[in-house]
């Protein structure tokens, strides 16, 4: 297969590829890992390049994928090397679910020097997400309608409720880590909301008590809520319905 | 099948997937239920697991099941076992009907100690679903639109209106159950509502009510609604054109 | 198959079931019609059972079907057997144009002894449909939005609006016969319209005049409407393309 | 195949389908069109019977077919029948697109004796669409939204909108021909809009230079939008991939 | 087959498809590209024809292609001609994000003789996209709702509004590369944005910078948006997951 086009990295921010499939065929039958395996293995040992697999819970999905890592000619040819193994034989890609976003920093993040500032503001741009038991997403905008229009804010007033808006993510500190990317002119959203935790009542409890807050009541618009239990590779696949052998 | 992954037992609160399936294949041939009736048995039998199916009445789906139980990996693994049955491959999921929640005691749940509010909370946290005829399911969330913005009215004015809203339910005691389960962060809307009876008018009546109470009429929006007729496993199927054989 | 489940009669009003199918498989091929034909006459000879077929004008549907009667589990087994035959093999149910809902008083009927208002409420709580050449159908809801909310209108104004409503309708009597059933908390609609009469140009007057009504023009929600050639069973079948054979 | 069901002409007006289909199977193998052409040209030898075939641009749909004419049973007839035909083995209905509607006189047509408008009024209810290169069609509702509500307005200034809308329309005469279709209570939008036109610069200009005319700009409501190369039957065919054989 | 059908040149602008494909089959077979190779050859060779392809980044599609030229028709035929090849077997539309438009100069477009303007001007109605990494597409409308309503704005605020907006756009040059193309009464959406870039961010900060500008803020209404890695036929393909051979 031609390998001519080139990598292709952001000037800033690594590129973050959710993506979610739906295991086709009978479940009776089993699938050969080795080479899907084999490609994950080659993928992440290409450090920074992550790849976090969960069984997602529900009916929307079996199976979701974040991919994250600074080419995006890497995270093509991974997705695309994935589907053409005996495994990606049996996947069918959830398109309603599936979001392209990059790593940012926000408009509003402090610019500061302080130690922690500079930890967060490495952690949003070039994360390296840890283990937890659940993954949860969500994409969302900011509204724009009648006299809730987040963009006819002037800034210090986004600033503001911004800040509060972080003030009440930083109590969750320790119990959910929380990853927003950037998808503006990229996907339907304006951004993904990659949430890490070990228990889902922590994410009931963030973003409940989040939509309190003017920045989500009057200016929050949200899509597509899923959450996966996340494991490694085989154990994510055998926790999907996928009986490997 | 690795079992590598160990139980998840949310902090507070029981796992509840609402799943809704099509049959599929012909109809005139005869499924062997002997693998997902055991399953099902077993499922059961380690209290206080439940599973309820139910034969969705129109055109939307034929089965639905609900499952309840503490541990989200043990639901998970139920529900990727039966896919793996010879029921199984003639399941389709209805993804749009689908719904994980968590049980959970609302905001605004009374905290005393009569006996008749630690019943309530009981109830709602820890479920144990009697047997009726019939089971109902919607989603809903709180309205943010404009000047019926749920989220950005006090506490206090809240409280009333739930409390408002909670007295037309009482009225409707020992017709039908209703659990509501909380899926802020977890599914597309911010609540799942089942409610059990005896009698389809009695979904009408209680749900047509409460839309002129305020926290409806004003400040509810509602999604995809489902009734069945609920069965054992074996009745349920039956009703649903399932030819065990 | 078990039929151990029981019959489910409302306290109030019968079932309506209305189903739409899409005709599967090459269409040059017979079906054998035998088996669906004796389930179908054995159901309407247990009156007051009714099962009304049409074939769907336009590309959303081939065949409509509306099922009436007092069990909701006959209807249910009138359902599931159908789809059992070999003509049932052959349909394909279109969802997002089913419908689960029950006949009832509305809250507005008149109540009085008059032989009009007693013969009104006995044509809306167990209807007996006359024969006429085409059927249509839409659900609809009474709108909540901003100033234009129905459910926090006072009962007198609601019942002033729904008189005047009714009263256009009455201009239309022996043109367009109307069966309206409640669906609240049943299905995603509060209401469903069946409206039967021997001209497609009289479902277009009525609905136009009545948009210029209050209760539609700031009131009404509509959603998908079909119209159908209502034919017996096996007319009805040939119209939508079934080939007998 | 029975053809027991008698013809049904409306009262007043004309029957319109507009359908559209997609190719499916391997578009490297031919197709007989033979029976499918012979039972078009029965069609059309029916006068008025007319079927306007069209190669649809874009990825919505592959062929659009717009059949009128004064019975809806033959209508309908012609689109089961040729379903049935090789052709039709190779045709997936779009129902997104599909639409019923009949020809009509709108409310705001003027009434007079001069020629102009007789003609305008014959050309509405009974048309006999030209041969123009393209042929589009979109669905529109009035809005009836908050103070933008069509049908709160009275009839008079309703009529001096029209009468301006219809000004506008009249400057674009001989370049674009226009057929307003009525589908109130038959559709889930209002009315259908049929334009034909030698050059799809002409459908751009028209609709946009309308939307800043009150009538659409505060009242409009658009469905999807559709253009097809007209050709006759073969033709079409040929342009949209069909292979004959 | 039939080339009856003649030549459609429109009487300003060029056509232009934007197509999105799903890889359907076994990613593990081959597909021999010569005969739509051979295709893709001579369409360009025809200048000014263009076909641009890309591999499309996420769920939604695989492979992206933009066609570009005077007549329609010759597009219609580079499109049926494409599908019925050994890789167009392989391809399934995906409707949602297909798009007909035509290059226009906008309403707003400077009509001045300066060369910067004549180049403007020439780029919009007959444009020669350059070679980037990536392209970008999106639909939007201007909004009609409440007093958030373009159309209702009079001509000398809009051009005001769309010459600040414009500024903004400058600011990009060199960076990124943009072409609006006119759908009013062909698609949907009003416009079609195609962006051509070297870096994702750049997307993701030309689109956002552009949010905050009162043309998007209050009037902007967006369809999907996707993103796709562009390369010459064979190596977008190859990026998509097409195995030559």
């Amino acid at each position: 297969m031609s390998e001519a086009v080139e990598a292709l990295v952001p000037a800033e921010g690594w590129g973050v590829l959710h993506l979610f499939f739906r295991l086709t065929g009978d479940r009776r039958e089993t699938v050969d890992l080795a080479e899907a395996g084999a490609l994950v293995e080659a993928f992440v040992a290409e450090q920074p390049y992550q790849a976090h697999w969960s069984a997602t819970l529900g009916s929307r999905a079996d199976i979701g994928l974040m991919l994250i890592g600074p080419d995006i000619v890497r995270l093509q040819r991974f997705h695309r090397d994935l589907l053409a193994t005996e495994l990606g034989a049996r996947l069918a890609e959830v398109p309603e679910l599936g979001f392209f976003s990059l790593t940012e920093l926000a408009e509003y993040t402090p610019r500061g020097d302080e130690p922690r500032l500079v930890a967060m503001r490495v952690a949003r741009l070039h994360p390296v997400l840890p283990t937890r038991r659940l993954i949860a997403f969500y994409p969302m905008s900011k509204r724009r309608v009648g006299s809730d229009n987040w963009y006819e804010l002037p800034f210090d007033e986004r600033l503001t409720l911004m800040e509060g808006h972080g003030r009440i993510g930083r109590t969750y500190a320790g119990r959910v880590l929380q990853l927003i990317t950037g998808s503006t002119g990229l996907s339907d959203w304006e951004w993904g909301v990659t949430l890490l935790a070990d228990d889902p009542k922590v994410f009931k409890d963030i973003v409940y008590e989040m939509r309190f807050d003017t920045v989500s009541s009057r200016y929050g618009e949200f899509g597509p809520f899923s959450v996966g239990l996340a494991a490694p590779f085989a154990d994510a696949l055998a926790l999907a319905g996928v009986r490997a052998g």
